[in-house]
């Protein structure tokens, strides 16, 4: 029988919201996270890929997720992304998680430098963790090539594996591959695979998958949670389907100023949608039209007011 | 009649060399950033590509700028790289290569995030550029879209010109496109363009750029100098096919590995030798090998005895 994964169900990488200075709002980044675990998420991924962490600083990373802590957020349920281009600054970050509690951390590869050999990224890992030197360190790697160009090919994980047996436990899928998906669990039964997307939450559960670590769960992990719980009753299926609906329209919109701006309509608070530059807000009225399509075809809306 | 330029000439990115603990060795980076300032070289750019900017800490990178000049090197003669994925720490970084009296500015543009808008692009240069606020300030964009993917478009350049016509005075362009640097040198006039590498350095200069900030100056600044100094006599041509015909035979190897190994054979210093991850060191026999074709093909060799 497997063990129980050190995480596992509906997890968000966590939206990252900016004052008017440009600076992170750490309020409404504690408001959102409680709202999160009140509605949906049975864990928390700030800074991934979704929650604009390559657009902040080392401090500011570091300094959000003792915000979340010091506001009563449960550590043990949180796997900030650590990941960074330096072995120096991935250390750092990944100590700085250990220390205050993480229940794990997702890591990037080095994504500056691309075509590296899989003994560099071996040993880039590998340096991580020896460096961190804490047993109390749970990694899940992190693919997800369309954006960081830099993947884990499934025989780094085999090595990562067979070096560090209690340390590196997972990895977040977002390929969007689905044969690359099965292929992991097929090769590492025990290892806690996290498709990247709610699409393959169903067919992942029954394949041997724990959950799904998705950027729209930031909006609709309630929806995802329900499939999580009930993956084996008779209506799987059909809320799948229509979960995997939405998830097409809303990835047909350019997803992080979307989310933003879902969140800044429902709660009324325009300073939600900003984003930071490389990225931009949507146009207010593009905006609008997709909250409008998004409620017309799936006749999806959020509430706040009943807050946890 | 143009302005002189702020930078110009045959510019190293200083390779960064690492010590057995695997950090970087500021001895060795001292002794080698003298040796290129007298053997060819007019400026330098540590923590570009090949100096494994993105593999060193923010940390790192900063202590290791401040050992050169506390070493003695002029840092109006340097264009130390200070990109980064978020403003945040591309903001640190640009701060203090000011505060220390750099000359110049590398940057990269923010490259996790794919497929950048222009406007955002324009936005986190800008938003860089104010957080820094100093008119001494100059700032050299970086476009290597093979490395990076994210690249620098050709009205980006305008904009920022026209916004910060005092701060955003060149470009590297390491696109390996001659069209590319052709397009740029005829838009925009007294913009001090600096192909990548030295393939270009003759047509460059003809065409009205200022030099070159190529990887393999870490070993043959010289050769590309005496074209520099020499660009309008007779010789300019047959030099340049010499030069061109061996940096042909050094990127047939992998770069970064290569260049170490030559500078360790040479100074008889095996620890040069080493790259960190995601990189790894060329195999002894590999090195050796191509040390010899170097020299049999190119007539190559360095002497480090009458260092200056």
């Amino acid at each position: 029988m497997a063990a129980k994964p050190h995480f596992s169900g509906i997890i968000a990488p966590v939206l990252t919201p900016f004052g008017e200075d440009g600076a992170p709002d750490p309020d409404r980044f504690i408001d959102h996270a409680e709202w999160l675990m009140a509605n949906g998420c049975t864990a928390l991924a700030p800074f991934g890929t979704t929650s604009e962490a390559n657009s902040l600083g080392l401090d500011e990373r570091m300094e959000l997720l003792e915000d979340l802590i010091d506001a009563g957020l449960d550590p043990t349920l949180m796997m900030p992304g650590t990941g960074a281009c330096s072995i120096t600054d991935a250390a750092i970050l990944t100590q700085h998680a250990v220390d205050v509690g993480c229940g794990g951390v997702l890591m990037l590869p080095p994504f500056y430098y691309k075509n590296p050999s899989e003994e560099g990224l071996f040993r880039f890992y590998a340096d991580v963790i020896d460096e961190v030197g804490d047993d109390r360190l749970k990694v899940y790697l992190y693919h997800i090539p369309p954006v960081a160009q830099v993947g884990i090919p499934l025989p780094l994980i085999g090595r990562l594996r067979k070096e560090f047996p209690n340390i590196v436990v997972g990895l977040k899928d977002s390929s969007g591959d689905w044969s690359n998906m099965k292929a992991i669990l097929d090769a590492y039964p025990g290892f806690e695979l996290f498709p990247g997307a709610e699409l393959y939450l169903l067919d992942g559960l029954r394949a041997g998958a724990v959950g799904t670590i998705s950027a729209t769960a930031n909006i609709s992990a309630a929806a995802m949670r329900k499939i999580y719980d009930n993956w084996q009753g008779p209506d799987a299926d059909r809320m799948q389907a229509d979960v995997s609906a939405m998830r097409k329209t809303i990835q047909s919109y350019p997803m992080m100023p979307l989310l933003k701006a879902v969140i800044a309509h429902y709660r009324g608070d325009p300073g939600w949608a900003e984003l930071r530059p490389p990225f931009t807000a949507m146009p207010e009225a593009d905006a609008k039209a997709a909250i409008q399509t998004l409620a017309d075809l799936h006749g999806f809306k959020l509430e706040f007011g009943a807050e946890a």
